[in-house]
């Protein structure tokens, strides 16, 4: 009998149940630098919400601290519903590794939503169609290649730094799976740490950085997701500041149809 | 002997030390319609871990989720250090009361930020100065009466719903404690919550609403704000979107000579 091979990225975030006590492995095909893609880490922990059986609603507001790398190999995942309301739920997850120290601290807040009155003030920025872009060429990061990345503005180019002035930070792309996968929650939570850094794009250089926490808004449920049956999106991203260490950034991630689908704020250190 | 009477805000965010386990007391000063002001719940939050004698570094990013509304009257913080690097650190706060359920889940990131290069790329906002608005007239809301708001643009008009268009959720204003008070962390923080919420102004009237999430990243550290040594900000705040009961917003606070001071982010549950 043929069984449809999983995704990588579901390899990639796979967990285990546990009562409160959950298990998870970092992937090689979602590996960074010194420790695993901060997109996949905040969808394992994601997941580990999900699939929880005391779980309720759709994810509304995920928040990550990444507080120091996790190592190549196994992981727990200590997984608490801090609070359930009628009709929300607040919850923490602690990764830690060998019984040792946190190296991840996220928050989240589910929520079953209602219909309601509906307006959308942002409106969708203009793009040329995925079809129509080259893809951006592999990088040495394994979690990279994972992507399809196709930049209408900010295309990265690191190596034309002429060390004058800033350049701009903002970017806008399409992002895909790589192997083409329906967009769900879990993958708009990894995709919301897919930008390429800021500073790169301010400097056209690379230098080592890191995401301290990650903030990711929801504006759709699975019934919204559902409908949209997209495996892309538009996806913007721009910087406010960069000061002692640390630099911004805000992000947009959008449906083709031109829905608002996750909203994404994050703090990074660079060393620079 | 005289002593300088402490403002209204410190009196209403003080917290006393336990060891992990902290009390604070709601103020009337600065109550809301069904809870304290989530401004200083979040302020309170931050002072509880700014006053820890493990504390290291400045607040970088804070995060504080309302699991529910904290009743009048003294509450506990089990305030909480999950990790420490060499220059930063990642905490844990959550607020109880009556030995009960959770109804506040924080964490933050503290650092020793270090001198590094250094880049704005937002630009400040066009104002009239401070003194030439008139100060918005008080509203029903304790809290509301705390703060001095002169709105530049998006001045509040809840009394002209025509039930017609969406109308615009920009605001720019100028925000200041009513009694003035250095600008520091803690009353940045407060003042991240200080926006009325979106969906009044987009549709001109009052419905309920309560703060889900709010994420606050500091662009400062403690010697950058004593040396703008200024008692208001230059805030402004959007929408991107509401749907199935849940709003967003984005607000950035500036200081009167240019620089961005923090960034803001909150999810909002209403009811319309």
């Amino acid at each position: 009998m043929l069984t449809k091979p999983s995704h990588l990225f579901d390899e990639a975030t796979r967990v285990t149940a546990g009562d409160s006590r959950w298990q998870g492995h970092t992937s090689p095909d979602y590996w960074a630098f010194v420790g695993p893609f901060g997109g996949a880490t905040a969808a394992t922990v994601l997941r580990a919400m999900m699939e929880h059986p005391a779980r309720a609603g759709d994810p509304l507001a995920v928040t990550v601290n990444y507080c120091a790398p996790i190592a190549e190999g196994p992981f727990d995942l200590d997984v608490r519903l801090v609070k359930a309301n009628r009709s929300t739920q607040h919850w923490s997850v602690e990764i830690s590794q060998n019984g040792g120290e946190v190296a991840t601290l996220a928050t989240a807040v589910f929520a079953e939503r209602r219909p309601s009155w509906s307006h959308q003030p942002a409106k969708m920025p203009d793009a040329r169609p995925f079809e129509e872009i080259r893809r951006y060429p592999e990088v040495a990061a394994a979690w990279v290649k994972q992507y399809d990345f196709r930049f209408i503005e900010g295309r990265p180019d690191f190596r034309s730094n002429t060390k004058s002035e800033p350049q701009s930070t903002f970017s806008k792309l399409w992002i895909a799976d790589r192997v083409p996968r329906k967009i769900d929650h879990l993958s708009l939570m990894s995709m919301s740490d897919a930008f390429f850094a800021r500073i790169f794009h301010a400097r056209r250089e690379l230098v080592p950085i890191g995401t301290v926490s990650l903030s990711t808004y929801f504006h759709v449920d699975a019934d919204d997701l559902a409908r949209e049956d997209v495996s892309r999106v538009l996806a913007q991203a721009d910087a406010k500041v960069f000061h002692k260490s640390f630099g911004d950034q805000a992000g947009e991630l959008w449906s083709p149809s031109g829905r608002l689908l996750a909203s994404t704020t994050q703090i990074v250190y660079f060393k620079a």
